[in-house]
């Protein structure tokens, strides 16, 4: 057990380079070792990332016009005619999270380098999950917006339960990194509703309930974009974990 | 919503005509127009179905092993050297539901010709999702050994806390349908107790607990596969659904 999550931990640590570039998640304890190899390592190996969570052709209109709606949120004009950040900020999205964070490419490779982040391993746009998510930092909120695709069937025409799971883990894993740092998920407790029909547009939206030691607690909600069908509601428990807690320290 | 949950029933009803096949649901009402359309079209539109859940060359040596431990379970030899049915059965599995159920081709063209069961949508094998079921009647246990592939990555090197749902939904939703023909997953309550490596091979053991009316719960276990390390644990609550309860009949 040890030896498992204190290889998951290390990776979190790793990821907190990433924090450098994205402001995602806050730097903590990066070992002087893994500093001194990132610092040698020549600069064509950190490539740009993609981020997949831009608006691209696959998109419908339901999808595009929810994205406008959180994107123009997030710079806003004065009176005075300048601009400055507004109430939501954008989150970009990588197909692997180890591999962009600075020195990830290598890094990677120490893990498993053909690995792709469950949410973004399918190359073609719009045929699974085609989501993206903003944070309201002050409301200490987060909203997704997913556009389900033909391989996320479950029920014939529908969204399987699984996949509405994960972007419910993903979406609510996210907000607890952003609010505690890295996480590990330990419960989700997902009540099933309404169905999603393949191909629609939904909004998970996710709230902080309450701060417990290292525990988290999040509620979610997908629902219908004009928030009047609720598809599902969730309880879920995230657990902060650092070195220290999880090898014993 | 009667719309919406129509729509999944006549999937599932259509879905009957598959137990014709495979014994795995049991086939109740069918509308008699489509029983007449189906015996009008030609054969050539039901091609053979692909069963998913056959060893493969991806398949490390410990899938292979309890494949090999639960297949030669299924028929077993008696002492007059008789072969008879064992106390286990394996399932099929394949890409889309709808598809392969007798006129499936032409029935799926209604719905979403492009459509594929979530945990079937990656034709790389050994990439995603690698697993196989079982059921044994007389305990009312279903086993799923699963092989986890690199494209179900979630925190670095480990899968999916999506993933894992994404299983546990499948195997327990196919074991309450066994159980009481078609259903809807209306609670999933999921504790993640350790996290699962990729590439690593677990069980899932799913077990009836009590049927109250409609209401089927099941518990299912996610652990390694000596049943030695426990990943998850899970209590589902599934709801029975026919064209009579969901339309208000």
């Amino acid at each position: 057990m040890a030896r498992s999550v204190g290889r998951i931990c290390k990776g979190f640590q790793r990821l907190g380079l990433l924090s450098k570039q994205t402001q995602l998640i806050p730097f903590t304890r990066v070992p002087v070792e893994t500093v001194r190899t990132i610092v040698t390592l020549p600069s064509f190996l950190f490539p740009q990332p993609r981020d997949f969570s831009l608006p691209n052709p696959s998109w419908g209109s339901e999808m595009t016009r929810m994205y406008e709606h959180y994107e123009c949120q997030c710079e806003v004009e004065t009176e005075g005619g300048q601009k400055q950040k507004g109430p939501w900020r954008k989150l970009p999205s990588y197909n692997r999270l180890l591999k962009y964070a600075t020195g990830g490419v290598y890094l990677s490779k120490m893990i498993q380098s053909k690995a792709r982040l469950f949410t973004r391993n399918i190359r073609n746009p719009g045929a699974a999950f085609e989501y993206v998510l903003f944070v309201n930092k002050e409301e200490q909120k987060c909203v997704c917006i997913l556009q389900a695709g033909h391989l996320l069937e479950g029920p014939p025409g529908h969204v399987h339960g699984g996949a509405i799971a994960t972007m419910i883990d993903t979406v609510t894993a996210t907000h607890a990194t952003l609010l505690s740092g890295p996480v590990m998920t330990a419960n989700l407790n997902i009540n099933y509703r309404r169905p999603i029909p393949l191909g629609s547009t939904v909004l998970l939206e996710s709230s902080l309930e309450k701060k417990e030691g290292r525990k988290i607690f999040i509620t979610c909600r997908v629902t219908s974009t004009d928030g009047s069908k609720l598809h599902t509601e969730t309880s879920a428990l995230f657990l902060s974990i650092t070195a220290s807690h999880l090898l014993g320290g």
